[in-house]
């Protein structure tokens, strides 16, 4: 059974990957190939030849269109065929899927259901994109093999830092600390405070700080699988009050996490932070002490992807630090249920059932 | 569901691939070991010892049988087993299944279904193979990651020379051009003539040719898998007849396609010419030439065969190209349903259910 | 199906394999994390946390117990949970299973079964291992890529010495030397004396011989799964009885044979001999013969499980030399179906069902 949710919008990649080339991609299981029309649009296609499959980022461009690379039939930026080669006629059957793409902040987001439900104003959105204040910087992307739930799970748990992470994001001195859990609409909400404590590596590399500081971490899902981690340092002495972080140096870490296939999930990552502005060498500082971290959140990942292929004679059991990834993994079932049977009367009146 | 012809003589091998040792090989899925006897004659036994299922591949040479190489049981060149290490009788149900060889102009063909039913005067020939105006160049082999029916339908099917073959045998010239079909007895025949056009590349290098030409491909398909591609140029000077083809430089280009398992083919191609006789290094350059454009054959091909693969929401269409190639298949359909049904009562007879 | 026996003790290696690490490995098909104590005691564990199934072998040791590597769950060395981080209630679900281990000779057993029924007296012993007249050597680990049964079935077949060892182990004058069989208790023998022949590769090299010997044969498999193999050559002038073999140079080759997963087997060798004790380089030059041997082994062993897995149109053929490996498959079938109903009452009351 799938789990992924096709009507939603994923991250396809950053703006500077789509050039004039015919790119292959995966999202939801679906092929596509995508490229930059000469207007500038990204355009996304099923990446599949109606005629005898052959995937048409084998093909070539024909100003902006595609033409298949085994008997030329030329499709263009909206799966409408517009050539068959050795007749004049294009049967109405001959197209390829299109899906909706956006663009925005240097990020190509592609909706992989129904185009008519595509709706941008759902695209996930920050004020601090467009602030002078912050400097968003664009990282990497990290291949997972692993389902996107562990990857956008481990991106609501506080509680792994500390035992993941022990040299990097966390230590020991937040282990039993307690995790506060909360949603606001599409959004789950995970953090806790750590009052009075040594400065973890992150941060004596990234602030300098040295002395005793307060430090937080917010961790917040926007369904279906976009993480932004809201974390950062305080000198202990500020007595920083908890909407008050602005003060501190404050990092908003994003995760775009795409599911390719069931086993394969791509996280592009990137931040945005209160300090350092326009300083390219802190951009690749911070990259540089991510791609460790990051590095030891895919080894966990993949052995639970691994493990969970294996046949299991016990349930898996949750624990206290489990809330926000128990709300998570509900809310998509939830969804995933809902698109499996839309087409059959109302979705939205679920309570016709219960009261009857 | 199997998609190969057991009753079919398919091409194991050129002559000089058969030795006096042991080549383990495999054919519509049945893993054969096949040798040549000392008085010449190659043999093609199952590869399977009857007692633990060991490869005889993996055993040796005695003479003119093969010893296991596990425990010795010994078997001659037609499967009977003529010695059973530690006791004094063979038992009847220890044999391997052979199957029928013949061998004609340096090609080996086994035949893959009941050896009571090989007829050798099945086994495809041409005249020109023993005329002193045509030379015979055996090239190579082959090895494509993809179900042999598309390797196949690939070779009687011109309008892909157009997209897949642009610099090395077709053109964008003859994208365009009709292609003709027809069929007589057991093969399919499509062919196209390009009038008055730059030569190929191909002909470029082989001819010489750099004034305009009249070029012509015909594609005979003999069922189930051997291709004859006829394919020349003509200068257009010589205002040559279509059945007048000799006149120009004529190649046959023989593609004996061999099914291995539904995911894997061997080609075994080479190709006869009325030009450069006995010119080895003619020869030399043919084959460098065929070899660039079988690679892209290949790529194409093993990209299809990926993509037959992926679950399909759509049916493939078909247009008007596909004349030749959809013949080709619902042969190939209609022989594998006559082949399981064969022993249910007489299969020429099917007028017997329509009238009753 | 399985083919694995559960109830039984497995070599899970030698007592240098297992230090202050964590080391995973598998056994039928379950996986264990192992280490030793820092009492000196070897334990064996499920290699899943039971919260979100990480290996606890990725996580880490505290003291005498696991930490796993996600977040922080503790287990002792016989799986109970002894910290969740976040809560102060241990929940009775939160343990793994363990696994009885025991150690003897430098060797470590595991019991893949009930921890109940494990027995220590049913572990493979022999009296030679404390005997100052022999000296014992551990080789190494060969791991197979076959069914364990293949690997078990070749080591009471003294029938294949002769073809997969003729320069090692065998020549061709054992070919047609039969092979008596016996059975006593869990142990099933298959021996043959091969006399005033030639010595066998290994036996010039070690023992020296160039002149006719004796030599035998002695394969004792104890169920499931150990081999022990008596063999060795005496100069034929001694005219040697067949219970008198310690006057000649004799060696004790055992074999572990451990089943890892339904294709995957390792086998852990050593020996005992009653000459050059302590002498290590004759130590080293067996371990080198044997290696060569064991090669020999290897490459049909897993020839023959890759054959097993080819759809089958005839059944396998069983001949005379097969009486001990027929024996071994029936034994090991009717443990699985013992092992598979002994919940449904008493497994010993066979006679019920016959004669009611």
């Amino acid at each position: 059974m799938t789990s992924f949710i096709r009507n939603a919008w994923y991250v396809a990649g950053w703006s500077r990957d789509f050039g004039t080339d015919l790119r292959a991609l995966e999202i939801t299981g679906q092929r596509l190939v995508m490229f930059r029309e000469t207007g500038g649009t990204v355009r996304a296609l099923e990446d599949r030849c109606p005629h005898r499959l052959l995937p048409l980022s084998k093909g070539k461009r024909i100003g902006d269109t595609i033409q298949c690379g085994y008997h030329g039939m030329t499709f263009d930026g909206r799966g409408t065929c517009v050539r068959v080669p050795g007749q004049d006629n294009t049967p109405k059957s001959a197209f390829v899927e299109r899906f909706e793409v956006h663009e925005r902040h240097g990020i190509v987001w592609a909706w992989m259901g129904d185009p008519d439900l595509a709706d941008t104003d759902q695209i996930f959105d920050m004020p601090e994109f467009t602030d002078a204040g912050w400097h968003a910087h664009q990282g990497d992307a990290l291949h997972i093999r692993s389902n996107y739930l562990n990857v956008a799970e481990n991106l609501v748990d506080p509680a792994h830092v500390s035992f993941v992470h022990p040299t990097t994001l966390g230590s020991a001195a937040s282990e039993n600390v307690p995790v506060h859990v909360s949603t606001s609409g599409s959004v789950i909400s995970a953090w806790r405070w750590i009052r009075d404590a040594a400065p973890v590596g992150f941060f004596q590399k990234f602030g300098g700080f040295s002395g005793h500081v307060d430090r937080w971490h917010y961790y917040h899902l926007h369904m279906p699988s976009t993480a932004v981690i809201d974390f950062g340092s305080i000198d202990v002495a500020e007595k920083c009050d908890e909407e008050d972080r602005n003060r501190g140096v404050r990092i908003f870490a994003l995760h775009f996490v795409t599911p390719v296939r069931e086993d394969y999930t791509i996280d592009h990552w990137m931040h945005l932070r209160n300090s350092a502005l326009d300083d390219d060498a802190a951009s690749a500082q911070m990259d540089a002490m991510f791609k460790v971290a990051f590095a030891e959140d895919k080894e966990i990942l993949e052995a639970v992807h691994d493990a969970e292929q294996q046949p299991q004679r016990r349930r898996p059991i949750r624990i206290a630090i489990d809330k926000a990834p128990t709300v998570y993994r509900k809310r998509i079932r939830d969804r995933i249920a809902a698109e499996a049977t839309d087409d059959l009367g109302d979705p939205g009146d679920s309570s016709f059932i219960n009261h009857d």
